[in-house]
Formats: C-alpha cells, sequence, structure tokens
C-alpha cells in the first residue's frame, strides 16, 4: 500500500474548514516512551462549537433525504480514502497508542468493512421501515385512511471517540458510521489521547463530504476539554442523540446532561463490564493449558483494553478447577506486559490491581512479566470464593486492564445464584461439553437478562461486526440495553417512526411514494412485501 | 349481547389474588352528577405491592417463553372475556367517567381489536427479530462464528391507566396489550378514577390468565396513591419499563424516579401534545362551513379529553381565514358542553380558559353551550396572531379539553416559522389541496421533525390501531420519541436484543434454533429469509 504524505494541522475540521481553537493546546504522547507527540491540538470554545453544530442542523434537511445509491456511495468513499491514507495512519495510531501493528491494521480493516457494511444496508433500505395500511374506504362503521410509516434520521448526532479503538470505535468508527448510514449528521468530539490519529481520519471522511458533494456540515471534527466541550456538545440544542463508549463517569455524566436538557434526547452510552467467564466441568476434562492459554491471550490482548475482556471466571471449587488455576499460572508465565493507552491508564490500572489483590480473600493466582517499555505492567490474575465476591462490591468493578479473577464454586446452584447477581454486562461465555447441559440450561435464563451476548467455546473478545452481533446489555454495560453499538442493528439508534395519514403521493418522502421508487421492502398491512432487493 | 352479573369488590387483584387494600378507601365518582359510586376501592400498601411485582418477576420465566399458538389464545381470551362482560362494562364506564354509550362502546372494541390484532403479531412473529449470521469456519484471517440474535421481553412491566381511555388506554389497553404481546408480565395501577371499570376489566385478563394456566403474576391490578405506590411501582427493582399516559408533570415525575433508579429503566410516558392544524388557502375556497364544523367536532368530542384534540389552527390572515372564524363561531353555536371525566379536571379547563382568555393579545371567536350536567363547560374556541404567540409560553400549554385557538398567519414563510417554534407534538394536521403542495412542501420538513403523525384532510382524534399508525413524537409529547403507544411497533417498546454466540441448538432459545420451530421469517446474512407464515 502506498502511503499518502500527511501534514498534521493540530486544528478541528469545523464543517469542512481547518480551524485553531482558541483554547489551550495539547499533545498525544507515545505511552511506551510518555513523550510528547507533535503537533499540539488546540482546543476550541464553545463559540467555535456552535459553528460545528449549527452546519450540522443545516445540513441535516439534504442529507437526511438522500437517495440510497448516493447514499451508500458516500459511505464507500469514506472507507476508501481511509484505504488511501496508507501506513501512515497505523504508524500513527501505534505512536499514540502503544497498540500493535497488527491490532491496528486489523482494527482498520473493521473500521472500513463496517462502513462498506453500513453501504449495504443503506442500499438495500429495510432500516426506512416502511409499513403501509392502505384506505378501506368501505369500511364500517367508520373507513379507514391511508396510514404509511418510515423512519426518519433523528437528526444532527454527537460522537464520542473512545480511547481504546483509536479507529473502529473513534472518528470514523461504529457510532459514526451508523450515524451517517441513517442519515444524520455528525458532530464528532475527538478522544485527546490519539489527535493526530483523528486528525487524518477526520480529514477522510471530511474528504467524502466535499468529493461526493455534500453539505459541508454532515461531519465536523473537534478537539475540545472534555468537561467544558463535550458536556456544550451533549447540551446544544441541535444535538438529537450521543454515541458514547468509555469510563461509567463520563457516559453517566453524559446521561445526565442530556435528561436535563429542555427537551431530553437519547444517550447510546457503552460503558463498564467485567464480561463473566462460566466453565463447566466437562470443559476441563479436555486440554485444560489450551483452555488457560486463551483465556490469557483474551485477558492480555490489546493489554486488556477491551469492553469484552474477560474479568471473572467461574471456576469449579474442586480438583479440575484446581487444574485450570495451575494452568493460568503456567500461561501467565509466558505473558508479558504490553504499553497501555496512556500513562493515566496505566497508572489507574496499577492503583485497581493493588486494590483488588489487598481484599480480603483474594489471592494472587500469578502474574505475567512487566513490559520492556513505559506503562506496560505485568498481567494479573487473582482467585476467590463466591461468598467473597457476593460480599465486596469491590470485586464487582471492572479494572480496565489486563487483570482477571478466578471464583471458584461449588455447586451450580451456587453459580446460578452468584450469576444472579452481577451487574449488566456486555458478554457472558461458557465453556462447555454436551455432559454441562442441563447446568448451563439452568444458567441461561439468568445470563439472558444481564447480557447483551451468550457464546461457548470461545472468548468474549474480537467482536465480529454482522447483522446479528449485539454489543450492548443492561446497565450499567450500556445505557440503552435496547440497542447494540456494534452491527447493522445499530442504524436503528439514530432513527425513529414517523406516520404520514392520506398525504397526496407527491408530497410524501420517497421510501413511502406508491410506486416505491427505492425498491424498499414494505411491510401492506402486517405482511412482508419483498421488493427483490436483497443481494 | 347479554350481560354478565358483575359484583365489584373494591380489591386489588394481586397476581390472581383479590386483596382489600390496608390503606384509605377511594370512591368513583359520577361527573354528571358529583356523586360518589360504590363500592370504595381499598389502596394498597408497598408491602402489597411487593407481592404484585415478585409474583411477576416469577411469572417471567415460562409467560416470556410461551409457544407463540399459546400465546396468541391468550390474549384473545382477554378480549373474548372483556366481550363476555357485556354492556354492565359500557355501564359502569359511563357512570365513572361521563363519557357517552356510543364512545365507550367503540372504544371497548378498539380495546378488544388491538388485543387480537396483538394476537396476530405474536403469532407472526416478527417482533422476535431473528437474524442469523452462520459461521464461515473458512474465513480468513479469522473464521466466523455461529451469530444469532433474537428480541427478549424485557421483565415485568408497569402500566399506569390514563383517565381519558377507561378502556384502551387502562387495564386492558394498548400498553398492556403490547407488553403482553412482548412477553412482559403486567403490574397495572388503575387510575381511580374509574376504579369499577378497572376491576371488571381487571378480572377478565386474571381470568384468561388462570383459564390459560399461566403463571398467575403474569397480571396483577392495583389500586393505590399514586404519588406513594406509583412512585414505589416505577422504583421496584423488579419493574423494567414503564408504559403511561396522562399529564407532563406526573409523565415528568415517573422519568425521573426510573433515572434515580440504581439501574435505570426505559419509561414510555404519553404526555402533552397541542396538535396543530394548518389551513391553506385552497382548502378555504370548499365548503367552510363543513370543515368548521368538522373541527368543533374533532375540538368537542368525548369533551376534547383527547391526546390528539386540535388545540391551535393556524389560519390565513386573509378573508378566506375571516370566513373560518366566522363559520367557527356558527359552528361552536350548535355545540354544547358534555360532561368532563372528573370535577378536578373541569376546574382544571375552566382555569386554563380563564387565563388563555386572559391573555394580550387573544381574542374570544366563541364559547358553544354549557351541558346540562354537572362538569360540562361551554367549549370555547380563541384567536390571536403568530407574533403573539410566538411571544407567549402560556399559548403553546396544553388545555385538556374542548379548546382552541386560532393563529392567523399572514405569509408561507410566517407559518414556517412560527412551527419550527413548536414544541413536540403527537400530531400535525394540513388542509390543503392541490394548488397548495408548493407551500405544504416547505412546512412538512419542519413538521416531520416535530411530531409522530402527519395527516392531510382529516382531523387527528380517532387513532386508527394498525401497523403502520404512530401514537408517539418528540418531547414533550411522549419520553421516548422512538416508540408509539398505538399499533402494532408499540410491542418493540418492552423488548431487547440478545445475541448468541456459538450456543449448541439444544440449548439455544426455539426462535433461533436452526429447524425453526416457530417458523418464523428469518434475517440470514441479513437477507430476510421469509418462512411463509404472514396471513
Amino acid at each position: 500500500m502506498t502511503t499518502k504524505e500527511i501534514a498534521l494541522t493540530g486544528r478541528s475540521i469545523l464543517a469542512g474548514v481547518s480551524v485553531a481553537g482558541t483554547g489551550a493546546t495539547v499533545h498525544g504522547a507515545d505511552p511506551a516512551t510518555d513523550r510528547a507527540l507533535e503537533p499540539g491540538y488546540t482546543l476550541i470554545d464553545e463559540a467555535q462549537l456552535r459553528i460545528a453544530t449549527a452546519a450540522a442542523e443545516e445540513a441535516y434537511a439534504s442529507f437526511s433525504r438522500m437517495e440510497p445509491g448516493a447514499h451508500a456511495a458516500f459511505l464507500e468513499r469514506i472507507a476508501d480514502n481511509i484505504d488511501a491514507v496508507g501506513d501512515e495512519l497505523v504508524t500513527r495510531a501505534m505512536a499514540e497508542t502503544g497498540l500493535s501493528e497488527a491490532r491496528l491494521t486489523g482494527e482498520r480493516g473493521r473500521t472500513t468493512g463496517q462502513l462498506r457494511l453500513f453501504a449495504r444496508v443503506v442500499q438495500q433500505g429495510d432500516h426506512r421501515g416502511v409499513r403501509i395500511d392502505p384506505a378501506l374506504p368501505g369500511r364500517t362503521p367508520a373507513p379507514r385512511a391511508d396510514i404509511r410509516q418510515r423512519q426518519l434520521a433523528l437528526g444532527p448526532v454527537a460522537v464520542f471517540g473512545a480511547s481504546n479503538f483509536p479507529l473502529a470505535f473513534s472518528t470514523a468508527g461504529g457510532d459514526t458510521a451508523s450515524a451517517l448510514a441513517a442519515g444524520c449528521p455528525v458532530v464528532f468530539k475527538a478522544h485527546n489521547a490519539h489527535p493526530g490519529t483523528s486528525e487524518i481520519v477526520g480529514h477522510a471522511i471530511a474528504d467524502a463530504v466535499h468529493e461526493a458533494g455534500l453539505h459541508p456540515g454532515v461531519f465536523s471534527l473537534v478537539y475540545g476539554q472534555g468537561s467544558r466541550i463535550g458536556q456544550a456538545l451533549a447540551a446544544d440544542p441541535v444535538i438529537q442523540a450521543i454515541g458514547f463508549t468509555g469510563s461509567r463517569g463520563a457516559g453517566q455524566a453524559l446521561v445526565a446532561t442530556a435528561a436535563a436538557r429542555p427537551v431530553p434526547i437519547p444517550v447510546y452510552a457503552e460503558m463498564s463490564s467485567i464480561n463473566p467467564v462460566f466453565l463447566f466441568d466437562g470443559a476441563l476434562q479436555g486440554d485444560v493449558d489450551a483452555l488457560a492459554e486463551a483465556f490469557v491471550g483474551s485477558v492480555t490482548g490489546s493489554s486488556g483494553q477491551l469492553c469484552t475482556a474477560p474479568g471473572l471466571v467461574f471456576v469449579p471449587a474442586d480438583t479440575g478447577g484446581d487444574g485450570f488455576a495451575t494452568a493460568v499460572e503456567r500461561a501467565l508465565a509466558k505473558a508479558s506486559g504490553q504499553t497501555m493507552l496512556t500513562a493515566a491508564i496505566a497508572d489507574s490500572w496499577v492503583a485497581g490491581v493493588d486494590t483488588l489483590g489487598a481484599q480480603e480473600g483474594v489471592d494472587l493466582v500469578a502474574r505475567g512479566r512487566a513490559g520492556a517499555t513505559q506503562n506496560a505492567p505485568a498481567p494479573a490474575v487473582f482467585e476467590t470464593d463466591v461468598s467473597t465476591f457476593l460480599t465486596n462490591d469491590t470485586l464487582h468493578e471492572e479494572i480496565f486492564g489486563a487483570a482477571s479473577m478466578l471464583i471458584r464454586y461449588s455447586s451450580p446452584e451456587e453459580l446460578v445464584g452468584a450469576a444472579s447477581r452481577l451487574e449488566g454486562q456486555l458478554t457472558a461465555t461458557l465453556h462447555l461439553t454436551d455432559h454441562d447441559h442441563a447446568t448451563v440450561a439452568l444458567l441461561l435464563p439468568v445470563l439472558e437478562r444481564k447480557v447483551g451476548r451468550i457464546l461457548a467455546n470461545g472468548w468474549p473478545t474480537g467482536v465480529e461486526v454482522g447483522h446479528a452481533m449485539v454489543h450492548g446489555g443492561p446497565f450499567p454495560a450500556t445505557s440503552a440495553s435496547r440497542t447494540t453499538s456494534v452491527g447493522t442493528l445499530a442504524i436503528e439508534r439514530f432513527l425513529r417512526p414517523v406516520a404520514y395519514q392520506d398525504i397526496p403521493d407527491d408530497l410524501l418522502p420517497q421510501p413511502l411514494r406508491e410506486n416505491n421508487p427505492w425498491h424498499l421492502n414494505r411491510r401492506l398491512d402486517g405482511r412482508l412485501e419483498p421488493a427483490g432487493n436483497d443481494s
């Protein structure tokens, strides 16, 4: 792949215009060396933010009504522009995050892949949710009017970049992609830990907006202080929904701001999950070392900085479980720390691990080796029992990074009881064989009400982007359990239904017109009427 | 229709058991005479409430997994049981609400009709949202797991009865029907203004639960003080969603309680709407008296106590508009007041009309005659201009009852400007001819972002229950603009997606099993795969 020359500017992109902020300058830093990276990024003020939101509002009318082909081509163009940047994007992201080239190359593919997937969704059009109940003029005692329903883009959306996915949950990540696919202009607030990566991708999007001839307000990228500009963005009357991935505290602050607005708006915050894993007897009859190595790989991959990293493993209290714990010890001996995203995140992880290790009834199973770079602490796995876990809330908190805890259980009943006491989670993982189905059947109804995704004989990290994925779950995993932030269903977060009754055909929006100009599948009097456009 | 003998007990139904409350006794009252009605209803306490919620939680496991045929039969049985009550239901509802026999007979049909409609939805099964992305074991660089998604019932739901629809938005109304259809047990809090009607319908549901052999916790009916038991119900950890129709203040109180819970839950509150109507030049070229009579009919029907009653009419400031105002005067002369739901509601309406009439720049067009009964004040229509309307917030508030206001506009631009300043609404209504399409085309994009339903050349009252209806809209019309409380889409409020990854087939829930035992339409790798079960 050839690499485009990129001159980073340190500026926000306000509706297509590169603008220096009036505020302080922040620098990214290489967490492997704690060295600041150039250029500095100037932070904007509220008046500059309003340039972006006002332009987003202006862009809404035309953008939300785009014809499917042009709309899909726009999303593909963003992906093409990101690809065209070449390796400089991965290089910059590596420098800003400490993540590996392989991880970031994969993440770039996921980012462009989901843009192209949403392009197909836009082209296919089922998200428009067309329902038509035709008029029944002869019905008694009263005739029925012609009523048609479609899903309309909510309006401009604010998206907040996550620290841990500088590409796939950031500037052109899942929230941006699904909001743009829904027809919502996006004002994106960069995460200040990877400002250069954000700028590169921001230009790829802004260029696509320009090349597609769209209103420049369709996309803005802003650098600002979270507690000031982030909150101002969430409170801006133009903004109609918020997409966020990050900490429970920051997510809850956005939820509170959105609820306190004169007109409250939905917040899709993906926040906190410890992703319990359940090992059943049968699964411990097999290759326990392979199982433990895969577990340690899932805990330590990306330095454990994944929303779905397995933070708890329920392990039988018998000799089979002892064997697994010993195998984890062996696997950890081969694991070394990797650079974490920022010095602050590494410090917070160290403090969390120290706190956990100091709890009564919590023992260290093993630690790996510290990495050679800065901010690369040694991975840690602890152990406790169910009753200790249930009586100490500290053991239920997410430690963001490469740490996990084995919880030894004595019976299926104890396991089900412990599961019922968990908070909402993104995932639950089962390791089982045919031998274990009866026990698992007891646990599944509990887990279904706690999590967004249940998986068997794998590990929760590595979230597939498809049509059936749910990356969501009850609070505190997310602030909106009825949604997902990964996969094509994510588009529904940015749409709402509007009904049209007896509106003359030429005044109807295109999706609802009688001759179905966009060839959409429609629900006619409740029956699906395929348009034959699925491919 | 034969009529069942009904002995009202004055008691709550807690999971199938008739229980006297430990608290005060309240009586319904005949608003036509202000006479108290027997029996008194004893209000429950928090411990009694917990009997209902605990039973609902117990009922969830089996109820949420019901096979579609039995589930649909249960909903139909509720409708049959309501029909079997006979005319005593309408008689009691008339006594408690002052609404007419014709209106209540129609409302009963709507209530049973929507239960039967949801029975068909349950049988058809698209609300289960089955998506399957099959495994791709040979994919590179990494294989894809088998991932399946379905929509799961949220859990027990609290439903609050509305005063103005003692049947269709009450005990077995739209919220109850859609929650039960989703597989959610319901704890229903009766509106204390029609306790007897609630009890009759409550027994019809509880009997259906018993006759279908379901867990009795599937349905409870409770009488309690709103600020105490209503709030306790919203705060109960068992409850996973709230359905409400009523005032903005009460709705907002529920929203605040739900947000302050340790685990927040969604609130579907339908609250406040003044339902603007827009008259265009062309529409005033026709039979203006017929138009005015239909308008007055929509304003005064059910004594104006409908969520969709037209509270504002934008009328041209020219002679065509003058003609409409004069026609409204003529039509109102023939309109007489009808008994309102309660003395308190009538008093509140009188105060609201007095306040409105006293506003600077607001003139009375005409009033009808007061009715012969108690609490039947004379309908009123006022008039003002756009600039007065835009500068006085009082003119934007809902007056619940038979009152409306003409707002005279001078130009399409002024009209669009005024529309853009409206709060969120359930409906917007257009009266137009072909002559007006250019002007309407300017207004429609504004209205789409303000309302749940746009209708032409009709009146917003009379909400069709179908697949395409949206009875919803941006705040303050509702607290959840992405939903509807009428029509089959309402079921989605009580469901959330859960994904299953590589789960063995015999452990999967029925909707996701490979052999598709429930014959559901499925989305396979994004493509619709009809099961041929639409009928």
